[in-house]
């Protein structure tokens, strides 16, 4: 039987962490690096009252989140051997609901709407595998769990932790 | 430990029914009753091409969608011992995405985004029942299915059944 996997869109399929930075500069006018963002504590990087929410509130964030490099290219090839589903946690962003399908449509355009889970926590999903970059959604996924490098979770050892999609397409090719 | 139940919207929740009545009248025009709905076909019901489509595209038909009798007290009051989850099929209409999730906000603000997902097929959800008015998606789940009475399921059997809310209430009282 066909083995499924539910990947993560923000941090996992999309770069979240320069999307940011663009924002705050444009925003705020301070130009961050990704280094700066490494296990850093939010109210250091962003002094600014509810600086973080209000990006993340600006109509547009999430339908032009730059792609992440490889993603394409090896979900594509994932989902020959496996059932991909997209499972990102978005109804806290209600705006960003028809920008996450409009993304997946212009970049992922052979993942069907029948594949896509728009959610909020994730501890209902019931998948063979989760690649994700948040420990709050790994730590009680029944299947098997993989942790997607990022900034915020630079910490946290107690996932395998894969640093970029080519090391996804190379860790997955174990269990084909 | 407390059990989870995952509630579909549409046809469970929201009275699509009703909904679809009104809508082919403003539309095209011709008066439909429920009992008319009972177990037809769509193509005799609806001979106008795309008609049952065109209406569920229409802008505001899934915000405007009235509620079920009795779901927002039975709802709330089966929060009182299980985990509620919202499973809607959404992705299908992307329009009613944020439609739905303004819906859940008006009539049922007691439900958290975290209880909310907005899905394609939902073979990957894992709670321990599950009320849907669709066998598709009954059939191969793998807690406890209940069907909720629809015109379209009149004649399939081989689930558990209910007919309303109150019934949904006295059943999961077994569960307690």
């Amino acid at each position: 039987m066909r083995k499924s996997i539910a990947i993560d869109m923000d941090g996992v399929m999309a770069d979240v962490e320069a999307q940011i930075i663009t924002y705050y500069e444009k925003q705020y006018g301070k130009k961050l690096t990704k280094k700066d963002l490494e296990g850093a504590v939010e109210r250091q990087l962003f002094p600014e009252e509810n600086a973080l929410l209000n990006i993340l509130h600006t109509p547009g964030f999430f339908r032009t989140l730059p792609v992440m490099e490889n993603a394409i290219e090896t979900i594509q090839n994932l989902m020959t051997d496996f059932d991909v589903y997209i499972v990102s946690a978005a109804m806290e962003f209600p705006l960003s609901l028809k920008e996450k399908y409009d993304w997946l449509e212009e970049h992922f355009p052979f993942i069907s709407w029948k594949n896509i889970v728009l959610c909020g926590d994730k501890s209902i999903i019931n998948t063979d595998f989760m690649i994700d970059d948040h420990s709050k959604n790994l730590d009680y996924f029944k299947g098997t769990p993989i942790m997607f490098h990022a900034f915020h979770n630079i910490h946290e050892n107690h996932h395998k932790r894969v640093n970029n999609w080519n090391e996804v397409a190379t860790l997955m090719q174990e269990y084909v």
